[in-house]
Order: structure tokens, then C-alpha cells, then sequence
């Protein structure tokens, strides 16, 4: 935390969005939107009004890794620099019904966000009000638009700290080139293995005696299964030689002494 | 809370997924899974080994309104008695980085589950591990199938909390018909509407003896301006109203006394 003003400049474009916490009342809800930016691949944390940031308290306690970074390089700003130098985006579970009030309407969802924002150069901050009451309809109006989450209509107002999560995880696509997930398409097994698999079966339900009228049922029950599962290289092989073992035993009468 | 049997069989087909929490070490992950359940839609909380909840602490503190239903409605239940009913998908942050190891592979993310859940009839629990180490390779190699969050690779590790959240706010098609955000589609002006305030931008320009030269190359900047922005009938209206005053307003020389 640095003093009133930012010690930087507003962001370049191209930027990802900063994250703008306002009137925080709990040093763990700001610990937990610290731990979920970087999570998200966000760093820029700007704090309103925020509580005291006890390095030993909830803060740093629930920030996991971004008590190293993204915790204390958080800029405290006022509400007036952040309107004055920031596209801001407000976040709020409760929206007008239609356009009679402009206050919290039209809304977009983070999704939207996502597909939206990418094509904008400049400086954007999310918004993140207090605990229980959120933004203020004063602090709104003077934000450049609405974002909410869909949710539950009986209950749709969510904790500041889940909130933010959800947010930020929906706009990962600004901010990650990629993930800790490794690519599942280049691992699906080739056809000429999942056809060998196939065939396996066909030749262990011919050694069992499978009836023949039945045989070909039972085969596109096996493609199915297997299609669908979307077997690995190895997951097929695997069976395969699970398989041509229980294809190539010997008969059970051989066995018996 | 009940007794270490659920009073009630399995859900039958067709229940949202039941939300296993495993382990947990803190009161207030569970009250924040339970709030983001309630936000979410879900209904179903099953609790193996779970901390003491007392009514008076940070359980029932986080969780919101579900500390009227889903806190005090969980069940507590046994991990056999999970697995044993259940079809189980663990949540980890850790997934195997290919098919040599089938512990943590493959994965599917929470879109994919919202994707693929639908067209499945069973009791489905979603499993989430304890604090710090998540689910052990004991209990995921007991587990149906495992579900990843696409997060940061450099940091990929949720707050439990966090990654329930997320989890739900994706699988939310699975139970809510409707969120609290009214549809927008509805109400963006009608085409006409939209085509009376492009007019009246032109009869301004013209009152204002913008450059004739100039005048189709602004009337496509502010069609293009309106376009993109999607004015609500309420927006055009008004905007509508405000620059027919500007069009018809007296010339100044007559206004200046």
C-alpha cells in the first residue's frame, strides 16, 4: 500500500482491467479479491477507503500468494481519481427492472464483459462496492456502466469476496494466455487404436460364445460407451491388452486340475 | 445437521447435483460454500468429517441467507456412504499433466460438466476437499470423475471457498429457470425509434450548418455510436427530446439580449 495517490500513472491500454474495492469493511474480504486476481492473472489493486491491512491479520491471511505481490502494491485512491481516470465498471447483484431508472440499467453480465472488453484500449477498473450494501446509487451514477451476476432470483445478492471471484474468473480470457490445464484434445486417442479396441471386443464376445444374433447389438453398445468416453492413447491400450489377455486365456476346462 | 446417516434416501433423477464438502478445516468455508449455493440454486450439502458449526459462529456467519435452509438442512455423512451413492466428481486444482497417471486425468472444466450434466440421470455429487491439500489421491482414486478450474498456471490454487463458487456460479444452468436480471432484449428501442433520433442528429446538424461535405461522414459516426450502445427506447426518447430543444432552440443573436 502506497499513500493517497497512485505512485504510477493510470495503466497503458491493452492493459488488463484493475480490480477498485470500495469502503471495504473486512481486511478478509480484501485478501480474498487479492488471492482471486492473481488466481485470474490480474495485479492492479486499487483500495477506497479500505480497512487497516494488518501484514499478521484476515488480509494477508486469506490472500494465499498475492500477499507477496498484488497485496502490497495496492494504490489507495480516492473515488474522484478513480472516476476521473478509469472506465469504470460498477458491480452490483440488484438492477432496475427497465429504463425508467438509468442508475443500474442496462446491466452487463461478466460474460459479456469477457466477449466485450477485448476490443477496447483503455484504461478499466471493476468495481467493487462494500460488504451488505455494496456501490451506493451516488457512487453509480458516476460510474460508466453496470456489470451483475446472474444468480438466484430469490437470493441473488452474493458476499463481496465471491463476487469478485466469480468476476474475475469470468474475464480470465483478458489476462491468461494459458492455464494450469493441459490440453485434453492432443491426448484423445487416435482411430486406428480405439478401432483396435473394437475389434478386441468383437473377438473376446466370439471366444465367449456371444450369440451371434446378438453380437452386433452388443458392438455399437461398446462404440457407444467407449465413444462417448473419449478414451486416451493409453486408457485404450490399457484395455486392449486387459483385452487380447482375457481373449487369448485358456479355455476354463484346461484350467481345472 | 442430522445424525451420521441422511434421514433421506439418494436424490432421485433428474436433482440438481448435491455439493460434498470433505474435510473441511474452517467453519467459514462452509458457510460461504452453503451462501453460494443458495445463490445458485443448489440445495443438497453433504458434510463428511466436517468442523464444529456452531450457530453463533463463522459458519452460520457466512453463509447468508442459507444459514435458514442449506446449513441447517446439511447432512453428515460418511465418504463410503459418498462414493457408495453418488456418481462423484472431485474438484482439484491439480489435474496430471496426461494419461500416465489416471489419478488427476482426464479432467473435465466446470463449462464442460454444465455442458454434459443435463443429459445425465443420477445422484451426482460435487466433491470438494479439505483446506490446503484438496481431495488426497486416496479419496480421488475412488472418485467418478475429476473437474478442473482453468485459473492461472503460475497460481492455480483456490480457496476452497473460491472454487466452490465458481463451481456453482457455472453449474447454475443446472438449477435456476431464471435469474434475477430482467431479459434486455426486450427492451432495446425499436427500430423506428432508433431511426427518429438519427433524423433529428441530421436536422441538428443541419440547424448547427455543419459543413455539407461533412454531414454523411458524421451521420455515420453517430449511427455507428448508437448502434454499438443498443439505446433502450427510454434512452432514445430522451435523447430524442433533448435534441429537438437543441434544433428548435431561437438563434443566439436573438437569445442575447
Amino acid at each position: 500500500m502506497t499513500d493517497d495517490l497512485p505512485s504510477s500513472e493510470p495503466p497503458a491500454s491493452r492493459t488488463p482491467p484493475a480490480v477498485a474495492v470500495v469502503d471495504a469493511q473486512s481486511p478478509g474480504n480484501v485478501g480474498t479479491i487479492a488471492r482471486a486476481m492473481k488466481n485470474f492473472g490480474f495485479e492492479d489493486l486499487l483500495l477506497v477507503d479500505p480497512p487497516e491491512l494488518d501484514p499478521d491479520g484476515e488480509a494477508y491471511g486469506f490472500a494465499g500468494h498475492a500477499r507477496e505481490d498484488v497485496l502490497p502494491n495496492a494504490d489507495e485512491i480516492s473515488f474522484d481519481y478513480l472516476v476521473e481516470n478509469y472506465h469504470t465498471i460498477g458491480c452490483t447483484a440488484v438492477t432496475n427492472e427497465d429504463d425508467n431508472s438509468h442508475m443500474r440499467f442496462p446491466y452487463s453480465t461478466p460474460a459479456d464483459l469477457a466477449d466485450r472488453l477485448p476490443t477496447v484500449e483503455a484504461p478499466t477498473a471493476l468495481v467493487f462496492g462494500r460488504e451488505r450494501v455494496g456501490l451506493t446509487n451516488e457512487e453509480l451514477a458516476r460510474i460508466d456502466e453496470i456489470c451483475s451476476i446472474p444468480a438466484n432470483a430469490d437470493y441473488p445478492v452474493l458476499n463481496l469476496g465471491q463476487a469478485a471471484t466469480i468476476t474475475l474468473y469470468e474475464l480470465r480470457s483478458l489476462t491468461l494466455d494459458e492455464t494450469q490445464l493441459p490440453d485434453l484434445e492432443r491426448v484423445r486417442a487416435p482411430e486406428p487404436t480405439v478401432d483396435r479396441l473394437y475389434d478386441q471386443w468383437g473377438a473376446l464376445l466370439e471366444e465367449l460364445n456371444h450369440p451371434d444374433e446378438k453380437q452386433d447389438k452388443t458392438m455399437r453398445m461398446v462404440r457407444r460407451v467407449f465413444g462417448r468416453a473419449d478414451v486416451t492413447e493409453r486408457e485404450a491400450n490399457t484395455l486392449l491388452g486387459v483385452l487380447r489377455r482375457a481373449t487369448e486365456r485358456p479355455a476354463e476346462n484346461s484350467d481345472s486340475v
